[in-house]
């Protein structure tokens, strides 16, 4: 056994059946309440989850952001009472018996879904179906990586998940089981919560997968035990312990609603109420005849114990930990302190001043390379990556090395043709703490990863996606790989910066902005094709910073007003030269991330859009720019699919060009 | 083997070497001239190619939409001209010599990846890695379902997929791999391109499993082959036919640009041209003297003899397909012919009619079960499912009986918790032919099955997804369940009809506006609360075909106009209410579907929009909304995530009443 300190000894009158159904009847009781819930699967996994925090999981109570915990990852988020009991129960100071009565109201600690920004002691937000296993994986990475370079003595801890059916059915839980195999992620243990029922009934309905077949198939050391047999959970965790070269999986078979005499073991006990009826026929089985949110003394006593037990190893930690040098210690949680931002501050400036110097023509994602490679050794818990598109995506640089399964102290991940997987464990990295990941695909397939994309921006977490090849401008590969809808589809998006430079410059403007975004993940949209320079004055000033600012100024009052983004910026530059020489006096905004500008001051944004009509041009779908341009402005872009061909031809086949921005501008001004 | 006719038997002079070479070839010399795309993957799987073509597939390149012919599905679509070599090859009238040579061009046939609505002989459009599998797992089970109703005779065929490593790494394929496990498909039969290369280089980089025993675990059977030994790919191919009760997977151990003396093997021929060095190198060493575009005489013989040697079955299908009765025969390949689309027509008209005479004040997601209910009967080929949530989307009627492993004449599918794999298998039921698919979930998961959606719109096919839940209205689950963005987010995408019905009555217009789209997928987002009927009166005319229609007119010339959607438009007309007692004379349009409105003529548009200021309201973000509210209009909706509790508190907290509504409308007008 992992631990020597047992529970029953602490308390003697709390057996480890009482821990175990008080977690039931809370859930049980909560979900009465508020009459919304999910009780059946915290009463299948209570004895299973009274084994694991009582015997294993490394954690204080008092400290719940000791950064060498274990990580809880509660993956089947529906059963969030089985979490919230847990949190209570050990001693959380966020999550009272009054939380636990407020479960589902508005503005309780206590919400559906476990959500780590609500609720300290949540370690992720969970609900979308796999996800949490997902960011396990990235988690359990994180720890290997900091372990790396800390060494054991500060990093040296497993990452648990509870995952149910409906996690294992859903496409990213292939996604993660298959990278922790390769990664022989040895401290990532999944405890399967195998109770055969789904929402529609019987998993048999729908699924007929031979689970730890298909885990063993990843390179993952598997189990099975009953879920309801203390025992036999400790010895299967204590094994999984010890097997260091691969993750391990837990088919825990347990019985949904386990201790409803009526219910259990059925679809019922899944997403409502069980009703009082029900709920008192379990205090009776149970033999639990205590009221409703009434845990006995003793068995809380016993939970308070376990939530204690690791209270001198936490203080062990903590003097290890003080004699790390100060940069190291902020690192090991948030890898850009005040020192760090400075370097990239200077950094970017040095940057765009050498664009400016070399006049450089680059397509965006080759700047975005040129700023990672400046970057990254300035930024050491900075983890770069793609999937499997790392050429193309410019994502790797010579400043980096790989992470392999034999070896994690490097700072690039070969993703693999996985997305998802991978936007979900870069969500996990920030999660655990001590990196900032970026990772890479075509921005086409943000599809793939939305999701995740949206648990970035819900939770808060600074994950930047290099997200590349941005528009027709791609090509020949068709439309299948040419994103139209993708910039609307993110913008509409809450607490999600969507970045698209129209140059070098901007591109680090950019990448300055995303890496001190400590509470937003980033979009960067960046393009196939060669951009000029546009931004040819150097400036100290991130002007990107402001969302969009005036490129080019008419000269004289403005007859019209030219916006655009990315690569068609250069398109709003060339028409207003046009323009100028008919003597239209038109301006250029260059408009590199809405969310920045719709948060700057109303007088700035009148200054910047003018009064004069707007013309806008952005190779993508026109979805959302009436509200810059308003009902009588004109858009230049697209309003279907694209097309397989080369760039150039797409441009002129869309009418994407120049001259269309002129035509629209005279449109506009009723001079065509 | 499967055929008595040996193509080298037809063409002596013609080698199965040089049948495979002809496609290495092309595809090297195709991809040289485009100077872009992928020669590596044919080339590989030539070899395995030319066995299935000439020895197995049923078809005939005259008529490729026998609807009785094995269907070929070119997954890893990267690798087009292996596809585009073979229909040219076996005879195609659409891809000649002239299309080769135009690979990747605008306007040819022969686009970057395949697209079924370009080229026919394409069975469906593939390149975002993993879709084409789980279009392919839809066509075997459309296979099995058409067969359950019209016997062996008429329908009576496999379905072959040609997948690689980056297709089997994504998430949708272990939803894939899993439901045809469960499906038992034994006419599924997939070629694994086992060339062990990635993009970022060898997959070892990034990827460990052991994809035999993986598939296995979903009750696959599998086998691995020598990817250049045709007799042994022969074999496994026929034994892969024999097993009835299980699909199959044949690793294909392949040399990735085989046949290229320098590259082969590696990262470098798989996603560029190869360089006319190499590619003269590659004709010396696999002797072939001829000249780009250029296949001798035999070999080509050879390949029209493979094209045209199902002829005789095909005539004999023909003649008994000939003695159906017209609506069996039209159902074989589009259900909603003149007579069904009458029927359902009338049906619609009668719904209203009834939900009209009710007073109904159901739920959208209610209304809609409704509308199935009396729909499906007169759909004989018209398909339910949901992915686990059938009793919260209300996908599932009296009039359903389940589709399972045993028995196929269902109409309803259990999906599990599988949305991707259930919208991309939709996509491939379409695809097939014969059925119209909806699918249900939670209008948030829409981002689950994102890709696969884009796809539907892209390739023009009637999916229909049942998305209920479709804003905070649904309360407790909170904002990982909470759809904020997601309307936006569709509306951006071309080609997708968007719905978002007020009451029961546009319930029942839209779903009749969906089944008669015979080339555009739909999004029903529905409420999970009840709604009030706000089409008092029965009107046959269908208001929402509209897009938007003029709900309540002012009393006298409109003040301001209110704008809704869905649940809100409940508010719009509270407000108009209120606001007329103030003396403001409002009119309230409701909006069903953008797309349908964005299509009507611009006297009807600026009729139903009037010149007043307007107010919107829905509970989503604004994004999209200036172009109906122009700069000085007025919102009323979300601005950030949602949040857990009582869908009533939701909407007090986060002001989405009708009281803002009129304060809204007061403030346009400056009397506030």
């Amino acid at each position: 056994m992992a631990e020597s300190l047992n529970p029953e000894q602490a308390s003697p009158a709390a057996t480890r059946e009482d821990m175990a159904n008080a977690i039931r009847f809370l859930a049980m009781d909560a979900v009465e309440k508020a009459n919304s819930g999910h009780p059946g699967m915290p009463m299948g996994m209570a004895d299973v989850a009274t084994v694991l925090f009582t015997k294993f999981l490394k954690f204080d109570a008092e400290h719940p952001e000791w950064p060498d915990r274990d990580r809880f990852v509660l993956s089947a988020g529906h059963g969030s009472m089985l979490l919230y009991s847990l949190l209570y129960l050990t001693g959380s100071e966020v999550v009272d018996i009054e939380q636990i009565k407020d479960f589902r109201q508005f503005g309780s600690k206590t919400p559906g879904h476990p959500e780590d920004f609500i609720t300290t002691g949540v370690e992720t937000t969970t609900g979308p179906l796999g996800q949490g296993l997902a960011n396990s994986v990235g988690m359990a990475m994180a720890e290997r990586m900091l372990n790396a370079r800390y060494g054991d003595d500060i990093v040296d801890h497993f990452t648990y998940v509870v995952a149910g059916d409906g996690c294992l059915m859903e496409g990213i839980s292939h996604e993660a089981i298959s990278l922790a195999g390769h990664m022989k992620l040895g401290r990532l243990i999944v405890l399967f919560d195998d109770n055969h029922i789904s929402i529609d009934g019987d998993t048999d309905l729908a699924v007929s997968d031979d689970q730890l077949e298909r885990f063993r198939a990843s390179g993952w050391h598997v189990a099975r035990v009953d879920g309801h047999d203390p025992e036999a959970i400790a010895v299967a965790i204590e094994n999984a312990r010890n097997v260091t070269d691969q993750p391990s999986m837990i088919a825990c078979r347990t019985v949904i609603g386990f201790g409803a005499p009526n219910k259990q073991g059925t679809a019922s006990t899944h997403g409502s109420a069980l009703g009082p009826d029900e709920i008192a026929a379990s205090r009776e089985k149970l033999n639990w005849p205590h009221a409703p949110f009434e845990i006995p003394k003793q068995v809380l006593a016993s939970w308070r114990a376990a939530g204690a037990r690791h209270r001198d190893t936490y203080e062990a930690w903590m003097e290890r930990a003080g004699k790390l040098d100060a940069a190291e210690r902020s690192a090991l949680v948030e890898p850009i302190d005040e020192d760090v931002a400075i370097k990239i501050k200077n950094a970017v400036r040095e940057a765009k001043a050498q664009f400016v110097a070399e006049e450089s023509k680059l397509a965006s994602r080759q700047s975005s390379q040129k700023m990672l490679e400046r970057l990254t050794p300035l930024v050491p818990h900075l983890i770069g990556g793609s999937a499997d598109l790392t050429g193309s995506n410019g994502t790797l640089t010579k400043a980096h090395t790989p992470i392999t399964p034999e070896d994690f102290s490097g700072n690039y991940i070969h993703w693999g043709v996985r997305e998802h997987g991978m936007a979900a464990a870069m969500n996990g990295m920030v999660l655990h703490g001590g990196f900032v990941p970026y990772g890479g695909t075509f921005l086409v397939f943000t599809d793939y990863c939305r999701p995740a994309i949206r648990l970035s921006a819900l939770m808060k977490k600074r994950v930047v996606y290099v997200m590349t090849h941005d528009s027709i401008g791609l090509g020949e590969d068709g439309p299948t790989h040419q994103p139209v809808e993708h910039l609307a589809a993110l913008r509409a998006m809450p607490n999600l910066n969507v970045f698209r430079p129209a140059d070098s410059v901007e591109c680090a403007e950019c990448w300055e902005v995303a890496l001190l975004s400590r509470t937003k993940p980033s979009i960067m949209a960046l393009s196939r094709q060669g951009l000029p320079l546009l931004r040819t004055e150097a400036t100290d000033e991130n002007l990107s910073a402001k969302g969009a600012y005036v490129l080019r100024e008419a000269d004289g009052e403005r007859d019209v007003t030219l916006l655009g983004t990315g690569s068609e910026v250069l398109l709003a530059v060339q028409a207003a030269e046009a323009l100028a020489k008919e003597g239209i006096k038109a301006a250029v905004v260059s408009m590199p991330s809405w969310e920045l500008f719709e948060a700057q001051p109303a007088e700035y944004r009148r200054e910047v859009l003018g009064t004069a009509p707007r013309v806008a041009v952005e190779a993508a779908m026109e979805f959302g720019w009436h509200k810059w341009i308003g009902l009588d402005g004109a858009f230049v872009g697209m309003s279907s699919f694209g097309a397989s061909a080369p760039a150039k031809d797409l441009y002129n086949h869309f009418n994407i060009t120049s001259e269309a921005v002129s035509a629209a501008a005279r449109s506009c001004l009723g001079k065509d």
